[in-house]
């Protein structure tokens, strides 16, 4: 592909990620308006860059004719939350759309069954459609949903695959796979006191008689 | 209604404008990216204020449960367009999604039919479907259609309006008009020059044999 | 220049054009919040695109690596009013500026010596700082301020040069020149109503003794 | 002070939060198109509401006209880094600016002397000229530099400072403040990677003889 049919093929994708991060970050709002908990702490998108895209085509081996269908992250929206059990919420929030303005392709729960790396996040493959000038056009876009640790970790162990092009030496593998362990008990320690703020708002409604 | 309950009311609202925005800036980018002539020139969008709600329920007896059903401008689209003809083009982009996500409620041709005051716009009312924590919410919109030219007279129009409270002194009324006539004929003038460009065009790709 | 050099070189350029739009948009709200009439209707701001920097390279001679010394209009900020009197307020504004955030290095009043070609906008070409990584670097930037009429004209004369490459047929340049008018009478128009708005809001407050 | 009198206090707050996101952003868009590590992750920014102005006015026994003077975080920039180490490189980046776009009033190192809460942060605390309608205004600012792992849990830590209104629980406080360890041994951890990616491409670099 030339240059400018690249620009046109992302075209769609670009308006993707734009409309699903205004969509996500309208629910943060929502929550804050109403002074309830928000399950989301914040989100990002990004259209993959046509340098990754075409790496990405060429190690699994997709024809760029088939890129469309078979590469489900060139838009990618993630959604970040402070405590583990905030991720299902969100996942919920998501399946309660299905049908209406997304379709879900399939879903992969990499926090409870963790990559051999340490990577855990929770991705959610849709279906979008977008209208253009053309009529509507379905792409596909991957939803990663992450607590805050994971993102820090994985933020990290993508820039360490970035300069090391895939090969991480195993010394620092190790290492990476123990920090992972960190910010999973990061994470633990972080819904054990969850629990508490539960508890502890329970008993002082109690005590108070609210 | 308290200031928190007007903030998460018009939550919707502002979900909805910056939704249509961002759709109808990425039609401009796609028409830009095939090198062809975009109906678009620019877009903008508003939340109506909440003082301004209120006077409009006022002026039009609408109480205030039955605002979201009997206002249609809470959320508003302006499209700009460089010939009176492009305004058509818009209209027909808008038809084409009509169903899919969005439906159009009714159009009101003032292009054709101007009003009295010499206000001269195409009016789309739609209603657009909004996800939040809550489920689907469906809310009105009014996207307005115009050429820079309609644009401009109205803009000024609006802040005279706004300056004499609806009551602008018959004089200055009188030259308003002058003013929406001099703006008309400007259109005529540019969509004659239009034709001219395609003829002229045309004539060019007869002579070198295109 | 490689596309990854162009990329860099234009950094500063996309940044002075975030800083400036946001920094005359403020100036808007700032009126606004004091329910005073603001000179600035709205502002729009561009980073010139590649082709376009060498496309007039070449017209004006200019060599490559003369670019941010003598073209003027890489970063391009427009800023327009609804009156003819209020460019020469937002003119004001800027010189307020000078030596501040920013140095004027000239204005041309295109406005009361418009161009043969109808053309009228007050420029002001400034020097504006950037911080970077590597320190301070002081770039060019036009700043074109027009009221809407003027502006609708130029965007389409813009758009007819473009389709005809610089060399728009007689005839047709003809009835730009008198649309040129059509616009300079709707200002005049616009202007004469300005003046009665004043009188008549002077009388006004004379009668009622405030 | 009323609704407005605070809309228009707030406003070149508002300005400058945009503009130092803006500047700060393009840094790491500067590193990116260079190909360079950027000590930048990623900017956030906000103005402090109001009702948490008058909270920390009323702690503090700030009088509500040496608010401007007095608090030093109305206008806040945040900018998250991946190793402990490229907090002091920003620190540095902030450093060349100052007596340019900024001036620096006084600095606070959180990271080597962290607070008794667990809390780690590297603080710059800036005045920033706004240009506005009536001339220049100096405004405080504050900007927090930290990584990753400390942001979480300083996130966290403020979620449940806001649920407990301050009085966290002994219990909880003591669980956050090994959550605050752990946060520490990851970035501890990562530093160590960090060291040994250095060293690594350095081996690689002198047998590969580049």
């Amino acid at each position: 592909m030339l240059v400018n049919d690249w620009k046109e093929f992302l075209i769609p994708y670009e308006q993707a990620v734009e409309e699903l991060k205004i969509k996500f970050k309208s629910m943060r709002k929502q929550y804050r308006s109403k002074k309830e908990y928000s399950p989301i702490e914040f989100v990002t998108g990004r259209v993959k860059e046509v340098s990754s895209i075409l790496e990405k085509a060429k190690k699994l081996d997709i024809p760029l004719n088939k890129i469309a269908e078979e590469m489900e992250d060139i838009a990618g929206i993630r959604i970040m939350c402070q405590f583990v059990e905030d991720i299902y919420k969100v996942v919920q929030l998501i399946r309660q759309r299905d049908g209406k303005d997304l379709k879900i392709v399939y879903e992969k729960d990499y926090v409870k069954n963790k990559k051999d790396s340490g990577y855990r996040s929770y991705h959610v493959i849709i279906k979008y459609p977008v209208q253009t000038a053309d009529g509507e056009v379905e792409i596909l876009a991957e939803i990663q949903i992450r607590t805050l640790a994971m993102n820090f970790w994985a933020t990290v162990e993508h820039s360490l695959n970035y300069k090391y092009k895939q090969s991480i030496p195993t010394e620092i593998k190790e290492r990476l796979k123990r920090a992972a362990e960190l910010a999973f008990l990061l994470d633990e320690e972080m819904s054990e006191i969850k629990e508490e703020i539960i508890e502890a708002q329970k008993m002082f409604e109690e005590k108070s008689g609210i």
